[in-house]
């Protein structure tokens, strides 16, 4: 499926003003106004709480315990970009610590979205450097096989392609195809000035069963009331 | 087993202030108090530090990817009410966020149970709306199938009958039976005198093994000590 | 493979100060200078953020769902010791909250590694007394079965001698055997030294290719660049 | 939520017939003629191929890593009886092995429904004593603490109450409560007969699109296509 | 990251004799030949021992506990494919069972591969329809929401574009663009002549220490035998 | 925790019949000889059904992903070993495959309990040679890292010294210390005669109550019993 020992230099990245403006809206939003779809797998968090982050993928496809092409993808690494490391069997080895973070942060990466396992993360959020992870752990790993950089990847469940828009936040991990990112920030948009009045009205004490128009479609599919 | 379709209007709650007073005991102390049983799985966390709400349940049953249903309980909530939701089958998807959260918080819910995920736990914190789940997803949901309100429902292990008080906190998530809360209340209230006297020892430097007087139980049990 | 019903008074404890020092290095610095060996499994997690401790360790054997032995143990904790609970079967119960909390602490004991559940977690946060542990849980636990205290144990996939060195922080709990505490504590400086320049390094911009001398070793590999 | 240390020998069986025509139809359909209820969690796997079973429910309530109460429960098992077990915690252990399944199958009993561990497999298939678990496992229990026989218990996520059928094979474990199993029998039975005839078309090649008659509400659902 | 509600009727189909000889060498022989890439995760698992299949991939996207699309895409099944379904959201439901089954198999669908559950797998088996799936659940789903069929689908974290070879054994399931699958297969042969060489070696008592002659690279690498 | 790089040549093992006769009694048994120590996690399983063996232990520590080490302890096996394969960190990979057991077999090994995965298990099934492990897996591995042979290992939660016996079948694997094996025997053999006199009883309608006495102690502990 993947293919190895490559590294593509040139890859079309999404604009990273949609990129900066889908984070805004958030994981959940952008996840909406794309049918429900491109969300990592759940188990993807944040080592610290709060994080939040958006920019364009560069991608790297590692082997187990091994962070040998870490290095590599650095060098790819554009200011706004967000590094997204899928790895080719299930390891949650700690591939990436203070010193890739240091290197990663000096070329301008935004962020790591990690299907794997990281340390030093005291370091990490000191250095407000944040990352997404499946795991945490002290444990290191070697430098002996090839993998890819900026190849398209599966990771953590959800298809990258290197310059697509990434969306990370408490809630999760989300990716726009690059081709598609315009127009999911117009429906995120929309999206969101609609729901600002919902809140209100819900705050006020208005159902949803009413505000959404629910008593009737749920009549007719048998609900039933008991005193 | 769950009968589908169905809104339960009438409730016998607990007395809300024996839920306040459970409340300030914590999980520990009251499953201690009920015998060691009542407690919901341990995969059941509170998505932000250091939550904490007691209250009256009022149950959901949700089918998977589903939560046309968290629209129907929102009306039956009343003040000092705890959402309770289980789920048809297991499923992680974010079945509430800020919207349900607005509309439950203004109907006086004090917090949300749910077998499921959660999203937008940026702004329940900021909210300060307090919800234990079994995972946090962006991952919205459909409004499909009918589930039922009040039942009597099965959540993270936990027989969960209407009306029942709900204990949660950093240590778990409890149920005590309506009938028998007061009487919890009592035991809880008598566990919690006797440890403050039990603390003070041990913080002196008195051994568990002399206080609770072990050492001819564990000699009788075969215990040896050797040098 | 455990000898039950025993406990052993008499350990040799690896030099305290050398614990200390090795603590102040971290887990991943220790690990690593270990020849990456002699980490718990990953899914050990401080019960509050930013918990860090290292001593020497006492150990002791739990039956599932009996938490007798944590008594037997308060006895023989020394100040500086850090209390290493294995379990004979997966059981995520409660085994220890405030109480035994207030009697190690009172002991001496700077922290508790367990291969099992605690509670009471927010007042251990109160007290600072650090626990890492496999899962949070209110479910108290009975006592009727003997273990062992201070006999090797497995805890969370590694073996634990008594006296060992423990390093525990966010990244995860690590061994150290006495034996070889102080060569460990020399590799871990050594390491350290190092990478504070090339932390420098790595900061101002130079690629971790460059640095390491990465680009021969990888084009042997055979790293294609494609533009 | 349990009553502990007690235990009920008088029960209301549902009709042995119904719960025999039940198993008959298979876990898949009785689950289906429930409106999808019932069904345990998937985790409950038969310890041998192509295991079937249906009875009336016999419940017991074990502590973690304690079978006691399984020779309490014996002598409440009445020929065409299924034995089902919870635990007040998730655990593996091996509370059942060869010894039991001979005095089980002594008194009549059908299978052994078990939300946790069991052993002496090799056993139970040469026997003929079918059991559902949650785990295969060699490790032994202790007896020191009260659970209950014949109280309402929660087992892999399914509410059973003393009396119930259920109905278990490779597909999962169904439970059926009494006072519905003759009315789940009668739409088990028309599902069944329905079945039949649709199994014919589709043999036949004609498509489920338009036995269903799907094409148009797939239409108007907005489904393109594509060539 | 999906199109959602499209059907693709037109898709290239790699050659389905390669796909039938891939086959004979199995998942392991074929993933080595791909450079140790294409594997879905180990959780993938046959119904029933001993199953094998080899076709050409028809994809289908399904929403959690919604089997619609399945029969949609049984109408785009020609004689010697393999469904393979991916699910929006994790979910053990039971989307698949003897009536789909027998549908697939009439329209010549060689196998199905399901990234969720599936039941009746005692018929599955009496049919001799194999399926590779995460689950065995007699939970049944509903028919509400579209998916897709024919795009390209993360299933398994696998990649699987339609048209691709499936090649489905004991040891998993391997995903072999249909772009390589003829390099691929020239690949597989090599390296399987090669191994009954050695196999006959291994058999008469030749180390793989000699055999690869991998003594001086070991000693190279540090290793040293202790009598 | 572990010397790395290291081939211990000289172990001293077992007594081979006592091995073969523990085997007899199978794992659970030899389990509760043992006063219920010594078994591996439950997760641990046979690749084919009622596969069974016992032997002497020869270790390996393996390296994520990397298989370099089960050459060099290929050598080291004599007729009558069991291999023991630890692994660094959590790792599904398949280490082992047809290739590796032919050599294995052809070495004398009666086994290979492994806490990773391994592959070609319709082969190792044809061959009849047993393997326990974590996971089956088609993922292949490399050679680069060094490990070690025959040093005591921690594989599955358990602690292996070589020369262990190893007792392994459907219900797990259980390590008998190499000194306390003649002891464990004789145990095995007294618990499992007296096994056969307590089968025949309860076969016969005895109940445990009243052939373990059971029903005064439980009255003591406070049984209540409902009609």
């Amino acid at each position: 499926m993947y293919e190895l020992g490559v590294v593509y230099r040139s890859i079309a990245r999404a604009d990273g003003q949609v990129a900066d403006k889908l984070g805004e809206y958030g994981s959940a939003t952008v996840h909406e106004a794309m049918g429900r779809t491109g969300l990592m797998k759940p188990y993807m968090r944040p080592v610290y709480p709060r994080a939040q982050a958006s920019g364009t993928a560069v991608t790297v496809l590692l082997q187990p315990g091994d962070n040998w092409m870490m290095h590599v993808v650095a060098e790819q690494i554009r200011p706004g970009d967000i590094v997204v490391a899928a790895v080719t069997a299930d390891c949650t080895d700690g591939y990436f610590g203070d010193l890739l973070a240091t290197s990663f942060q000096a070329r301008g990466a935004k962020a790591l979205i990690i299907d794997g396992g990281v340390r030093d993360v005291r370091v990490l959020e000191q250095m407000r450097f944040p990352v997404w992870s499946k795991a945490i752990s002290a444990k290191g790993t070697i430098k002996a096989t090839l993998g890819s950089v900026n190849i398209p990847v599966v990771c953590a469940g959800a298809l990258v392609n290197p310059g697509d828009v990434v969306v990370a936040d408490d809630d999760g991990v989300v990716i726009v195809p690059a081709a598609t990112a315009a127009q999911t920030l117009d429906k995120a948009a929309a999206r969101e000035a609609n729901e600002v009045q919902k809140r209100a009205k819900l705050a006020s004490g208005v159902l949803g069963l009413d505000m959404y128009q629910m008593r009737e479609p749920l009549q007719r599919a048998g609900l039933r009331y008991i005193d």
